[in-house]
């Protein structure tokens, strides 16, 4: 109980700061956000409130709860009510203009932090707890274009990172991301090596336990040049090859990847390659929202969050689905690759900078497990892991449970359905985890019939 | 030297039981195939063999070395030159009519049994060995057309394994297999489950050392019926998603694939699979020679011999490549499937019994290291080990070598190329051992430009 002291302490001199901004009583109706902290959470969690005021009642709802009661001046006295009916919490306070806080108690706290809905798993005993109120983000009447040029360049995934932008569903965002080993269109270092990622970027109105997602409109090198590796990689290929191979230190790995023609060529091939042309298929290899808690990775490292994906399915006309850890997201992006085999095995693709455009959404109190993609062809679903063969299990897992979910399907009925119909990409082996994909046509998903249960 | 002076005494009766059937001297000149026993080896080895005779004199090969010698009567006194001029060996015997049998020293014997050239890798002292000779098997003027209804069904990969048929390269093999549960065309168990194969079938003129290469001309159902599981095997999916799983004992996975449409249907659809038909992609999941030595493998098993790889881009037009181990290659298949997803997820494909035409050649004195394949559009290597990771690894090094060797690229110059356009499939997950393929578009392949070194 000592935690649970230190903290109402906390609150009281909050509460008292607060007091003097206060002076008269305004109608508290409308959409906001609540932030509640407890000693039972290590990091806030949220909820969406509406509130609605008629003379001195009140009502609305509070995460899937139901609220009922008085506000007088800017003093709140509310009761909590769950779906089934029952008391989930009550609590005290001011709310006044565009903000309000108090105390009270609240079930369904101490879980971990940043997973699910700050509704969801309730405990019986409702916990102490403290409030603060904000009005709900209003999107601009439009969407916006909006130009970002990036100065900041982060070297970890993590939710500490200060935001650089912020921007709304809808927003066309017009950026770049400098290349794997931060320089940018000009050639020039701009960042860090090792995968420095842009942003992050705060989406106004995103909450953990919400998806994020991102629409990839325009994906394209903004520079002449790229630079790919050639050495096939430790998990490629087998140690014998490895010991066996010749590889030549000077070997020239540089691209020129901005022809009409759509095609990449080496700039000084060797004889042998003088004919070889790749279609460009440029791509993000790092795409992100913070990940879990106070967790921070390298740039080079991948997980439920995103980051070093490296999917060369991540390309332009791609919709991605991520998990919505923090408030804002706290998106970002970079490592392009103007092309790329499966696994990056040369532990690059055509390294280069790339010029983005993109737009996101927010699905609200729906969270995905880990981060999933459709493109005009595919739903597709990604694995992270320290092993291929763990990848793909949490890959193939996602898969199933996102069709089940999206079609009412039976657990029998979506295991054939995927022994028919789904493939796997290995999409990266050489990072500090595996990715693998797994997909499904959405051709095939035409020809299921929804069921509801 | 006990063993070596038992096995020349055996030698010498071999030579006293063969002398009363040679009457008179012959022409030996023609072509031949050696096999060399010596206590350095666990099984025969071979050699092609190419004889000359004028007047009393003999020249010729023996495999890639040279032969000079005398014949006197049926006695032969032959020496043996490798390709440097050096001496390998000497022999003498006897040879009349279609056989000739002696003893003799040869260098480069006691490698492992069953890999590679017999004259591959010479020890610097030659050794004792004894030898037959048999004219090499003359193929048809013309290629046949070979109706082979089998009778043996093969529940081991093994080369102890009787022949059931012998066929010549050319000829046009028109037969069937039955399903992995071993029922036929009408749903008649001929054979035991567990992936029986039909065969062996003997393909004349092939010898350890050589590649196997088959024509699939035609794969298709013989029957109106498959079966297919309905639940995802535990390599496939997470544990937890594999406990919360509620499968339906008595799913009914029985599909209708022999509609004209081309597209395959469940026999009592659920309302959610109602509309659901797919695409028809008849392969067979397994397909084999006799793997090495004396190794014996149970139907379900996979290896460099082929097996049970499950790859569903082992379907009609395509050509296999596998490495000879044994004479005459003792090559067989089953397992079919009419259509699947990748890995196999619901440990089964559409399983049905196939009608099968092939065909097949020998690549002569090159033998490939693992299973190989090729369609209208890709160059395929079969990757198979104990985890993905390490059959993803075994799979890449055999394509970086079969690219290098082809197209004579540096170590450096393949590293790119696949970093660029290889692909990965995982085929199978839910058998004995794990089976990854690589593979490059041939459309890249003809950007290459062939480097003689």
């Amino acid at each position: 109980m000592k935690i649970g002291l230190r903290w109402l302490a906390m609150v009281v001199m909050a509460g008292s700061a607060f007091l003097p901004r206060v002076a008269s009583a305004a109608d508290v109706g409308g959409k906001w956000v609540a932030e509640i902290s407890s000693p039972m959470l290590l990091e806030p969690v949220y909820a969406r409130v509406t509130l609605s005021q008629s003379g001195d009642s009140l009502t609305g709802t509070w995460g899937t709860n139901s609220v009922k009661g008085t506000v007088k001046g800017a003093v709140v006295t509310i009761t909590i009510t769950d779906a089934e009916g029952q008391e989930a919490g009550s609590i005290t306070g001011k709310i006044a203009g565009d903000t309000g806080e108090g105390t009270g108690k609240l079930a369904g706290l101490g879980r971990r932090g940043g997973g699910g809905a700050a509704m969801a798993g309730r405990a019986p005993v409702p916990q102490e707890m403290s409030w603060k109120l904000t009005r709900e983000a209003t999107p601009p009447a439009k969407p916006r274009d909006v130009n970002y040029s990036p100065t900041m360049f982060q070297a970890y995934y993590y939710a500490g990172n200060k935001p650089e932008i912020h921007i709304f569903p809808g927003d066309i965002v017009h950026t770049w991301a400098p290349d794997s080993a931060g320089t940018d269109k000009d050639l020039k270092r701009v960042a860090l090596g090792g995968d420095a990622n842009i942003g992050p970027i705060y989406v106004d109105g995103a909450l953990p336990g919400d998806t994020l997602v991102v629409h990839l409109i325009k994906i394209a090198p903004n520079r002449p040049t790229a630079r790919q590796g050639s050495r096939i990689q430790q998990f490629a290929t087998t140690p014998a090859y490895n010991l066996a191979a010749k590889y030549d230190q000077r070997f020239n790995g540089e691209w020129q990847v901005q022809d009409p023609s759509g095609y990449a060529t080496l700039s000084e091939p060797t004889p042998a390659l003088k004919n070889f042309k790749l279609k460009m298929n440029p791509m993000l290899g790092c795409i992100s929202v913070a990940p879990q808690g106070f967790e921070a990775y390298g740039g080079t490292h991948l997980g439920p969050y995103g980051g070093n994906l490296d999917y060369n399915g991540v390309v332009s006309g791609t919709t991605m689905y991520f998990p919505v850890y923090h408030p804002g997201a706290l998106f970002g992006f970079g490592d392009g690759h103007a092309a790329m085999g499966d696994g990056e095995v040369t532990q690059t693709g055509l390294e280069t900078s790339m010029a983005v455009d993109f737009s996101v959404e927010i699905i609200k109190g729906y969270q995905t497990q880990g981060v999933r993609e459709e493109d005009n062809d595919f739903i597709i679903s990604f694995g992270v892991a320290g092993s291929l063969q763990e990848a793909l299990k949490i890959s193939t897992a996602q898969l199933a449970t996102w069709i089940k979910r999206d079609y009412g399907l039976t657990d029998s009925e979506v295991a054939l359905f995927l022994g028919d119909v789904m493939q796997y990409n290995v999409t990266e082996l050489v990072d500090p985890e595996f990715d693998v994909v797994s997909k499904v046509p959405k051709s095939a998903l035409a020809m299921l019939t929804r069921q509801t249960k």
